[in-house]
């Protein structure tokens, strides 16, 4: 009841980050004088025309996307951020990045820090300290929805070589457009009745598509028009023009509000060998699955014919009314006028779950890669279902739906401020009878802001449990990223997750991720050691999902925190 | 340049905050357990079809406009506003109150106060001091735009009267409606090219118009749509129902965002007694100019035959491409549904000048008004010219287009942080050889965030100069509001205004008003007493105007303030 809102305000923090921040500022300098990258950005909304039809993104220093940030692993990265939007917050988050002894910089609204506000600047400041394919993106209210996202590159650090070959590399940042604003879409989720936001209008490669035209339209002459495009178009293909007979990296990353992707180059199949900024075992496909939050590298070698090629991204999982997203690979010298002989690949069957199951699960560990522990210290069981509040519609974990405050998380907790979030801790399982199959039998939910703690160097089993949503049928993919880590993905599994179902973990070579999916009806088995003090987000990469709640805060032992800052301050 | 940004920063100030508002608090609680008006308010968007075609608004506890605000003079107000907004902050600025002695709580961005973020509460309490006709709404970007207003009526102080005796009374708010986004006008006017955001759609009376139909079709069967209205329709119109032969007041207010308004009621002759929330002379009219800002009560007499009137508001001051906002005037007990026999009342040609100005100045002060001194401590001559920074368009005050800091003046002021708006005092005057009736030979501005300061108590002058915009032939009206004070309009006058022009100075019954316009061309004369230790906005109601850097800030002697508080602390 505090008259002044003073507790549960973000400003009452700032002092005791000004001492913090600025401590570790001065420690970093002297890193950053060896291996830094200081960018200054700024962020705004611009006119922009990403599939041919004028609107409003949000752009970095003029550009969208954002401008690629490139480093190698080791460096340290300073973006000192302006925000020039009117009247809203802003912050970036640096996804995949694990932000070691660096939690503030984050960059997750509420949880980390407190926004940005129009006019004032904030410095993050981090080291990329692994080799691999990254994204930002914006991470409050829905504003990476809104276009607030780029792609992030670590190469391998300065004398260390990457475990294959190539030639050259191209970087495909995957997205979807709504015509909407993201105003209105929030507006929407948040109304009584519910508004959904709907399909996409268009997917992006690289922040380019194209609406009422198709590049592919010679193939199909009912109704689609052609695009009459002369490549300085801002909703251009981003084409990739390669030689012959040469090997490419191509790093995918998916930052998309909503759609599940599945891409193809015609003629050409694609060895994976990276996955969220892990070496994988590498294996060949003709399509790859790509789900909102993940990244990927694949190889291929530009062995056909010297001709163009279709790439396509089309979206699975939901019932797609998008059209896929099209570029071409090139061969050079050809021109790209002259259209491939075939038309794109087809994207699979969206509801062919079988198929989505099997790629997934060919995604196993390189051989490098650091194996987990044998056993867990504790194992939390999330319960994902759709629910209703006072009408509005949520997503909820355990029956309780997101809330986050207004005093973000990891100074609250560093300082004790108890009155700033629920301190009952949220439930670590649901009830037994809960029948996943069927919508819940009483869909009224909870809302907290309620958190995971987890002392340090705990070794956590989460349980991802997928269940039926409000609809009788109806279950949905949900990608499901965490802050702060990578975890192992044990295991999937279809229906309810029993304990006999752990005998069937792979303990041997699971892959490390940091996003994963949980199909329908299905539970996604995940292990982490909570190593890396903070408040770490961990929820569905869905936009809409995560703004109707679809997220957990996980907290890790913070005087361990002291810890690292001492030692960083010792440095200096 | 310092990377934290810690100084330009809002959140910097607000452990001062806290000390300065709860003592203020504590003082203030022993009034408000006498006459305590205690709102709790929820700012958020919601879908609304102000005009027939549905929209997005910002709404306060779910309603548009916001909650009538009513009390008596000396009565305390307590607004706790919490703000649901997704990304945006948000302040309330009570247009009118003159916030003797609470500067804090005039909820002006950047000048009085940090935002108020999402999920944070801000309490704002004042005292009504005064009798009148106000109005409240958002003072940051351009949320006004967006709907966020209201109505404050403050009644006179028990057992006191009116200076004149009415029946009955109505509150007419007034606003423009534009179906592009406040989002994307605020992108189009800070973008190259620049973009105008164009004419209003609707104008609307107490938030209600309608857009693809007239309630007067009737009479003009060409194109136009007629209603069809249930009556309880968002869009239905506000109806103003009436017993014969009474006295009716009628309080009119403008927060439009551009549009000057011409009111009539058809048949019936308004007899003007109350301005900006101060008794003027009386006298008789047919229409009403009322500019944004501005505020009037009206008596009229129905006197007339009992039947249905209309009452009519149409734009004057820039050509016209939005219809006449309309409603009835009912005499009971007659049915709605029978249209008046004549049309609305016609606009005057929105170009007679010549008009507007004899109207303006039929405004006199009533006689028990506070006289202005007759000298003055210090005159500043304010130069209004449209004009050009790095490409961008921009309004500007003597070459000064306002860039309002990150960090809000009233704090800055009164704990000394010179780093975080620029100190040097913006100019009091501008070029003697300018050419007032020419575009600028140099249309090149400056930014800045100086301010004028002034001593306790000191008279001040100002000469709002109107000029030429940047085309040739064009000087636009600009209604100008102060914060903090009334000031006396000494005149109006043509062209250039020389020190000659102060023989022609009103020093009798200037009115005592909060905004006055300038006429394209033309010059007003103000006068104020700097008796209210504050940092003041002043500047141009139009909305996006402001938005384009056309104001100042005013800082008075910051020290009294000090004074102020220890006298307050002491009643406790």
């Amino acid at each position: 009841m505090g008259s002044l809102g003073s507790f549960r305000s973000c400003s009452g923090l700032f002092l005791v980050y000004i001492v913090l921040i600025s401590s570790l500022i001065q420690a970093s300098v002297v890193a950053a004088a060896i291996k830094g990258h200081f960018y200054k950005w700024e962020v705004e909304y611009m006119f922009w025309s990403p599939d041919g039809k004028e609107n409003v993104v949000m752009g970095i220093n003029g550009r969208f996307p954002g401008p690629t940030i490139r480093a190698r692993a080791g460096d340290t990265i300073h973006i000192e951020l302006l925000n020039k939007l009117h009247t809203e917050g802003v912050v970036i988050h640096w996804h995949g990045i694990r932000q070691l002894g660096t939690p503030w910089a984050d960059g997750t609204a509420a949880i980390t820090q407190c926004v940005i506000n129009p006019g004032e600047t904030f410095s993050y400041r981090f080291t990329v300290d692994r080799a691999g394919t990254y994204f930002y993106h914006g991470h409050y209210g829905m504003q990476r929805s809104a276009g607030l996202y780029g792609t992030l590159i670590v190469d391998v650090a300065e004398g260390e070589k990457e475990p294959f070959h190539y030639d050259g590399e191209f970087d495909l940042l995957l997205s979807d457009w709504w015509h909407q604003s993201v105003h209105q879409q929030e507006v929407g989720l948040s109304s009584i009745p519910f508004r959904w936001i709907g399909e996409p209008q268009t997917l992006l490669i690289n922040g380019r598509g194209q609406y009422d035209c198709s590049l592919a339209a010679k193939y199909n002459k009912n109704l689609i028009n052609e695009c009459n495009i002369k490549g300085g178009e801002q909703f251009a293909p981003y084409i990739l023009h390669v030689q012959p007979n040469k090997t490419y990296r191509i790093r995918i990353a998916s930052t998309t509000a909503l759609a599940s992707l599945n891409l193809a180059i015609g003629g050409h199949k694609m060895l994976v060998v990276e996955a969220d900024g892990n070496y994988v075992q590498p294996f060949l496909t003709n399509s790859l699955d790509i789900y909102s939050g993940e990244s990927y590298s694949v190889l291929i070698t530009t062995n056909q014919k010297p001709n163009n090629y279709w790439i396509s991204a089309g979206v699975i999982g939901r019932e797609p009314h998008t059209p896929q997203a099209l570029t071409l690979l090139n061969y050079l010298p050809n021109s790209v006028s002259k259209l491939p002989k075939f038309p794109p690949p087809v994207t699979p069957p969206w509801n062919d779950t079988a198929r989505s199951k099997a790629f997934t699960k060919k995604v196993l560990a390189h051989m490098n890669t650091p194996k987990p522990p044998k056993n867990y210290d504790r194992r939390i069981i999330l319960l994902n279902t759709q629910n209703k509040y006072n009408g509005f519609t949520k997503w909820a974990i355990n029956n309780v739906s997101l809330s986050l405050p207004a005093t973000p998380y990891l100074g609250s907790l560093k300082y004790g401020l108890q009155g700033a979030f629920d301190q009952a801790n949220p439930p670590e399982n649901y009830p037994e009878k809960y029948d996943v199959m069927k919508p819940p039998v009483n869909p009224n939910t909870t809302v907290g802001s309620g958190i995971y703690k987890f002392g340090y160097k705990n070794t956590v089993d989460v349980i991802l449990q997928n269940a039926n949503a409000l609809k009788t049928g109806v279950s949905e993919v949900h990608p499901w990223h965490l802050h702060g880590h990578d975890f192992w993905v044990l295991g999937y599994g279809e229906g309810k997750f029993t304990n006999n179902d752990e005998s069937k973990f792979n303990l041997k070579n699971p892959p490390y991720k940091n996003t994963a999916v949980i199909f329908p009806y299905g539970w996604t088995a995940l292990r982490f050691v909570a190593d890396n003090p903070g408040a770490w987000a961990f929820h569905c990469h869905i936009e809409p999902h995560l703004h109707m709640g679809m997220g957990v805060v996980l907290a890790e032992e913070l005087n361990v925190l002291v810890i690292f800052l001492m030692r960083l301050l010792l440095v200096v």
